[in-house]
């Protein structure tokens, strides 16, 4: 048995990407899932809802897996879990807020029923086969965020979920560094560290000053509303907001479906401390003057259908702008995100609002270490071998070279793609055979029905739009008995494209014909010879190129 | 006569977004226009090409027309000229880089014949009707750039153009700030200030600060090939370049259309100093080892055409990547760009190329003002009235909020939009009727054949692809002659698609069979009918909502 002896480490997402996190960790038997995540579609996906690994590996090994278990509750490692759990329905362990948030996304998806959640704490360990799971605090930008040391019979691997290293958190409990002292002076066998900040010196600020300076807005702004956008799992950045609101004497509404679902959830297990009067109704919101009053919402990004992106249109139904409101941009654009956070702050100011956002004011810090704290943590684990994850190939590359920069040998730095399969013995790890993995579109109700063919053809419409031609023939006169008639699409004003239109027409008659009085009339070789002609004529004319759409139809005419 | 002595401001582009600028200035019968920009399509306007201005209000008042007097020689000041051309050929006003581009340009559209070009320089008056317009040199990211002071009947309107005061640039000239202070001292009518960088405090650096990088770098890379990317018009960045790669004894290459075509222009025109045999062919590169060897290449935005990416996708048919190359992104990237510049620098990094970029390195400065340049010009000019210019609503507040701090009466800072009209008279300053303005969509050939609903079919074709449904009916038999056929694009796989198209066939099928057994047989009802019943069938099945085109056809069945 070659595998025999053998842990296996095949990352199925996350890597050279951000997003969609997914790493097997296999000994003999016995295989976990660390993380399940999703991935936003790009520019090149119109259409696409998201986007989640492809996991045909794990269908095939369904009876070896015994669990999965989830560092924190951002989408990027959540995300995939109900479309694994309706393929492999394994159980799934995470701490409370975790497993909360994963139960509010398996009841939009009905497998609350069947679905088998495990809650863990820190600290405590799981026994899942041969390998044994402890889940130990880390800081992140969402509350009961953990790392996870997996104990295997050929030592320990430390996976960094994501992190940060806050002195001063809200909840007031730092990330763990005596565990991980304790762990690393054991003797790490691998490290898995998170790559998001790597390209960044320093270290990140503390939560906490961004309450600082919430508490300078709230204290500068007597008469007007403060309305503040910001990530709905944020929880400690809206603890900061309801603290300030509390101190301030203001009431708290929250707008936006994810908030009001994240808060609840958050709320119901104890990770906010309100009082009892602060958050009220936003049907209740007219019975306050704007001094007393704090709107948290949704938008952070300009995603199209938030809160805050219909406020600044004017096209939400409770809450309308004032000239003198203060809106606070409590996030920073995800790449990507720029240009539709920029048009909303333009859409804010033009209706003279107050708009403070990231680059103007200390109104967001990141959730995710730094080059100076991505070095304590491995200077604290001092792993034999380590494997950067979370981050395109320059960041990866990046923290692989700060890694040989502190010392760890570099034929032990391993540069992954999704699908490697790093083989670690008891006396060297190296590269094992690849597995399948990619990703899966997720578009409606449709998992994995749109491809790189129909994404093609989505471009090609959204570039130059369609023609469609259809044309009646009757094969045995060889004549054409309707048509042909054209009709275009997302391609040229109607109103404008009378002659060219004709034109088409004259073209495709004239080759229709042709093709009718040959030898051997053949659907296909008709539709191909519509096909040429007419992207010629229409090239000619206009130096676009709109997909063509030849339909003939066959019929007997009437004589 | 209510306007005949007033002084009319009309933007037509430029206000409350980046890009297409031109202002129009008119006293009584005499009209200028102050530059003739486009700009480039948003995310929202698939397959189109450029934006330009509407000029419809200048083709109403061609008569009055008496010239173009154009700032410097970037796309977003001169790439709508040939289109206006083509409707009102007036005269163009320019210094000499600044018409060699426009040369270029008009030689593209076949306009060079008709063309009537008129090249100034700094310091030099022009006389067009009873306004006199002075060109004044100011430091900027392209050579010979200039802001204007306009002499009218009423006094002076200084338009800044874009600029950044650099006291050591590149060509030994420093923004003419003795001249400006004369003008200024003389009592400015009217200031309009570019905002680009309005939001950014400080001064911005000096562009001999990259050539002191550039140096360090090549000191630094003594065996490898050296390539850099930048924008083909920064002629003093490409002339750093050259000016580093001469003393470290490298042949520099140029690649990339745009690059040769500028740098050719640059060369003839005296914009350049280059030794004798600095510049090599691209074919004669194999005859040099790597580190004789700079590339000056296009491709800093990461554009899907352009030199840069297409050797980075090693699809560049003489340019192959090696191992240790040097490649260096000397530019940042646009807003809108950064994902396409992401993707770039990482495929770059997966072929082991070593990756210099703005946020590790000074290999970029802009060649727009900061906030404190903006101060300086305002304190120097202290204008009477203010219209902050060159920027979404964002800087142009930000700006007017500036001007106010220095001391400009609040009631004479005028933050306009395009169309707007502001009316100068000898007593007082305010808006006039708006005249007509917006944007004209060139696709291919077409210029303003492509507009919203063209785009809106676009859009939801991209998202969501198409079905198109085509049958053909004896209406006077009320039967289905042939069909239904059902073709899709873009929307599901189509081996996926079986059961779904078959049963999109039987609800088609039993609609038109219904309809036509109906009294009153509308091809438009039935057409409708079939929309209706499909979109609901396949949202029911696919939660989703393509496009669906029914066509119907008549046809007598041979009975």
């Amino acid at each position: 048995m070659k595998n025999s002896n053998k842990i296996r480490i095949v990352p199925l997402g996350g890597m050279r990407e951000v997003g969609k996190n997914l790493t097997v960790i296999e000994y003999r038997d016995d295989l976990i899932l660390v993380d399940c995540g999703m991935t936003f579609p790009g520019d090149e996906m119109p259409g696409i809802d998201i986007v989640i690994p492809d996991i045909s590996y794990l269908v095939k090994n369904k009876h070896k897996i015994r669990g999965m278990v989830i560092t924190h509750g951002h989408e990027d490692h959540i995300g995939a879990i109900p479309y694994v759990l309706k393929k492999i329905n394994i159980p799934v362990y995470g701490t409370k807020l975790t497993l909360g948030l994963i139960q509010n996304k398996l009841k939009e998806h009905r497998l609350l029923g069947t679905a088998k959640l495990k809650t863990v704490s820190h600290g405590q360990k799981v026994r899942l086969g041969k390998l044994e799971v402890e889940w130990i605090r880390v800081n992140h930008s969402i509350p009961d965020s953990s790392c996870l040391a997996i104990k295997t019979p050929l030592g320990t691997i430390v996976h960094s979920g994501d992190f940060k290293v806050d002195f001063t958190p809200i909840s007031g409990k730092p990330i763990d560094l005596n565990r991980l002292g304790e762990i690393g002076s054991r003797g790490v066998l691998c490290y898995m560290g998170e790559s998001t900040n790597v390209l960044r010196p320093g270290y990140t600020m503390s939560e906490s000053r961004v309450g600082e300076t919430f508490d300078r807005i709230f204290s500068q702004t007597r008469r007007s509303r403060i309305i503040i956008a910001t990530f709905a799992s944020n929880v400690h950045r809206i603890q900061q907001i309801i603290n300030a609101a509390e101190k301030f004497n203001r009431k708290v509404v929250l707008s936006g479906r994810s908030m009001l679902n994240v808060m609840s959830t958050a709320q119901r297990l104890g990770y906010l401390q309100v009082k009892p009067n602060t958050m009220i109704d936003i049907r209740d919101m007219n019975k306050y003057n704007p001094h007393q009053l704090v709107l948290i919402t949704t938008g952070s990004q300009g995603e199209p259908m938030s809160a805050l992106t219909r406020i600044s249109n004017d096209e939400h139904r409770q809450i309308k702008l004032r000239q003198d409101d203060v809106v606070i941009l409590s996030a920073h654009p995800i790449p990507g995100n720029e240009n539709a956070v920029s048009s909303v702050i333009n859409n804010l100011i033009e209706r003279n609002v107050n708009v403070i956002y990231e680059s103007l004011s200390e109104i967001h810090v990141s959730g995710h270490a730094c080059q100076e704290e991505l070095k304590m943590m491995l200077s604290i684990l001092q792993p034999k071998y380590f494997v950067p994850c979370h981050g395109e190939i320059r960041h990866l590359k990046k923290h692989a070279e700060i890694a040989k920069k502190m010392g760890i040998n570099k034929d032990n730095v391993f540069v992954l793609e999704n699908g490697d399969c790093l083989e670690i013995s008891q006396s060297e790890a190296r590269m094992g055979k690849k597995v399948p993995s990619g990703q899966v579109l997720v578009d409606g109700l449709g998992v994995g029905d749109v491809g790189s063919v129909v994404l093609k053809d989505r471009k090609h419409l959204s570039e130059d739009g369609l023609i469609s031609v259809v044309v009646a023939i009757d094969k045995e006169k060889k004549k054409i008995v309707s048509g042909p008639d054209i009709i275009s699409r997302g391609f040229v004003y109607v109103k404008e494209s009378g002659n060219l239109m004709s034109g088409a027409k004259k073209v495709v008659l004239k080759k229709v014909q042709d093709s009718l009085n040959g030898r051997n009339i053949q659907f296909n070789q008709i539709k191909s010879d519509i096909r040429d002609e007419l992207r010629g004529y229409l090239f000619s004319k206009t130096k676009r190129n709109p997909m063509i759409l030849p339909i003939i139809m066959e019929v007997k005419e009437n004589s």
